[in-house]
């Protein structure tokens, strides 16, 4: 037992107007490491403390937003369990053979009731997160960690319809549990809600939006506050659209930066926020507080976080 | 699934020779915070951001050193199958009625091969970390935090023979991950084995010892090296007998101070480290890196921290 | 040699509508230590590691504003020449007998060409910093610091017209340096100097303001951007109104939170910035960069930031 | 007025064994940036956020050590002045050319009565700090703050006999504080001053040696306790010898790392430390406490520390 199942949001993939602006972006800005090429429309990254060879992939597409995101599972028997459960569910489940995605095992494919392209796969190789596995030391070589200092790809937030659908299937199949929601003072609708299988306070969270589909960010992990504000440093001196600066959140309690890759789609870097268990109580914010949920050092809502998705 | 079964060391009851020094340590100059008072030889602690009524005992005794340490499952049904399956294994299980330990339900208590008691449960009442569960907030009440700064009780780290039957056990019985091992360089012999069965580095450590049921150290996770600092400086002021001062482990990659309390018994405080999963490869450390493995930032081993037990 | 004359801002007298709540923000929340008593109509406050009785005096008064600052100088006899040199320079100087402020010694007393009246005295006992000067060890008792852990008053910033004969007076008489300034980038009229009279990159700094003895900020240091991140979400917690959250200035490097106090005077933490010298180059901002100069995270400037002053 | 007179130690010279070894440590490592090559047997760095066009120079040698260092005075008129102050006291001052050292003005010679070679200079010329001084932005191109992150030069610390006429020559004569002091508690004898002619805690200090012109340690500031452990990462990657780990100083605060170069000549990171003043009192540190005097999180002295000089 332990953690089993869904593991992790494994991979993402992105929608680019320009495959160099993207690298500019993701590659030379961010200091993402670009792993693999195979494919001219797209880039390949993994964050410098993964071992997976990748966890971003970004698509020269017409429009920007999410085409997919897949989740790593513990073991490759659970792929089938899961498509069961989905097809139980009502799902259109579509099976993917390894191979079609590079390094990456079979998957499957489905789509939530929000609109977003789901994949499950329980292997991809591994490229290692620049130090052994034997007497790894604790520092990867200098230059390996660059740029912002991002740690790892740690989750998404996705708009949509049906999110309460959404959260049934995270729960009721996945076994996911509710870390927080957002609701409205009124009649507790469901504004959003953030879901958790690890330690994080939210693995994937979904947010209610009349259109299917939409993106609105993903983010990476830093080590400190000291490192958020670098970063910070960064995309101020090369002018990154920022959507919100240095701030703390409410739900999650995350210190956070929210940002615009060149083709409009918000990426946030942050760090910190609560260890989390299946047993933690949900934390339930009311849209009363929507200024102290979302962003809690000054308790100030923006209508662009909160309307602006891709 | 997601995380199932062990959750975390839940509870931690370690021996001092006196309540009132322990309390002045523990409560007084720590910080933890005192919940439950129900027999004048025992103290019962939180770690500000639990919400469990009590993760840490100390009880009055002769000898310094361990005297069980719980494991929270996530629910109640995995007691039986754990009890099954320890019994099955060959360990002697004994049911505990529910309220026999303070705010807690039924448990199961078994010796492990390394000699330290153990306990499996699945209830214990919430008292909150400080905080409602509706529009939170971020922190609590200013000194709700305060002493060391300590966030929750992270890990122990157990000394005694056996320790790969106790792997075995961890891994087998109860799904968790060897993260991180340290073998000797002639023989690969395995000296320590650190088990994690979450996204820490480790949830549970054991260190080969010839004698059993040793007590290494229990730990206390902090926010920031900014708060390990502030932690080094009260330590100092306080003069309270340090192992080691400041550092980086090898293993986990975590910052550390190791101290005593007053009868003896090492205590941890430390931040940082990488998020692990099931799927992370396994770290060796070997003889020839002893000094890298332990303390990184100046590789030089301890005597003391690897012969001094209680 | 070495720091001669003008030491610091030693002083800052704002006024406030009401004493109790003015003690509530001041005292209560962020946590500065009040140290005398001797009028109702007075606080008198001192921020942890400074070694004076005060630093900040808050007045009740029917509007909020700076009523004066003062520089502490080096020597008694300084007084007399700094007296001279601004009676030559065409300021009226009033001279002020010793005990007349508490704790103090003599002190003159004149107004500035941007209508800031501002005092200058060499003496004010000290009342220390919570440890002792014989083995003071690192830290003071717990509840010394707490609050937004402010550590000193650092600097104000202040409006009005004239403040390029006010920079005359500061480098001319005082021997400041100035470390930045921002012009317009039509013509290179100055809308703001900042003046250096130590290592700090800025110990007072006026900004161009049609009305007199306008008031912008007075300005707490912090240890680290972990305090301030601290200081930022108790300024949530209490729902203090905030001006501009956590952000980096582009002048000064300083990382920085401005709020507003019960009466709407505006206060700062920070922390962070160079290391400044009387030879470091003079930094110009132009307001082509703004945003930059102000806040260099977002590149964003703040109307309210720029024209909200008592 | 303000800071006039001595401003800082602008350029320390090291005596190394071998130059390539040292480029690699200081250079390479490190992370100082070499700015001018002229002599195959020197070595020239300027750290990143100084202006000038070096601070440290590397002088191959036969044995490590320190030959000599030099203090920025705020203008030329000042060495004169000190010249005649210099040679009233007793010591032979020499004088030499503009030029003779690269980049700098004249200079003024002299040995203090530790043994200690000490130049004076007012001009050296200026290579900037990697950010232009119009508009400049807050952080320089990724790359030119790298290895160990250093932001100054900050002091140095040498050993030798005579260490109160040196006291009282930087007193009475450059007219420094005596910001902390180590006395024996049997007799007050002075076995360490800690001298300030700024907001630092320290500028140099001298420890009492039988034998002249030792070396203790050239000092490297830091911006925060996260970019210490950084270093410390390093320092343990690779493999450089530690003196002390990662600790805080009772004299000064500071949070520290001592570790030696190739030559054997100890060099320390450090951040942190107090806000110092003329009126600051003067801290006195017995040999009661050497240890929390010399390293306070675990009041430990250390043999070695106060022992090996070069």
């Amino acid at each position: 037992m332990a953690i089993r199942g869904l593991l992790r949001v494994g991979e993402v993939c992105v929608r680019v107007f320009d495959i160099d602006e993207a690298r500019r972006h993701y590659g030379e800005r961010m200091g993402l490491i670009e792993t693999y090429q195979g494919d001219p429309d797209k880039l390949y990254y993994k964050v410098a403390d993964e071992h997976d060879w990748y966890s971003l992939v970004l698509k020269k597409a017409d429009a920007p937003g999410v085409e997919y995101f897949a989740f790593r599972t513990y073991e490759d028997a659970e792929i089938d369990h899961f498509a069961a459960a989905l097809t139980d569910y009502g799902l259109a489940v579509e099976h993917v053979e390894a191979g079609v995605y590079p390094k990456s095992g079979r998957r499957i494919r489905f789509t939530l009731p929000s609109g977003h392209v789901m994949h499950i796969y329980a292997d991809k190789e591994k490229i290692g997160n620049g130090m052994p596995t034997r007497n790894p030391g604790t520092i990867p070589d200098e230059g390996y960690i660059r740029g912002f200092r991002c740690v790892r790809l740690d989750h998404v937030l996705l708009g949509g319809p049906d999110i309460v659908k959404n959260r049934d299937i995270f729960t009721g199949i996945f076994g996911f549990t509710v870390s927080e929601e957002l609701v409205t003072q009124e009649d507790e609708t469901r504004l959003a809600v953030f879901l958790s299988c690890s330690n994080k306070p939210h693995d994937i969270a979904f947010i209610l939006q009349p259109e299917g589909s939409r993106f609105h960010h993903v983010s990476f992990l830093l080590d400190s506050v000291n490192d958020l504000f670098h970063a910070g440093d960064l995309i101020g001196k090369y002018e990154i659209p920022v959507d919100v600066s240095v701030n703390r959140h409410g739900v999650t309690r995350g210190a956070t930066i929210y940002f615009f890759d060149p083709s409009g789609n918000r990426n946030e870097v942050f760090t910190g926020g609560y260890v989390h268990y299946p047993d933690t109580p949900t934390l339930t914010w009311d849209t009363s507080q929507l200024g102290k949920a979302t962003f809690s050092q000054d308790n100030m809502p923006r209508d662009s976080f909160l309307n602006v998705l891709t």
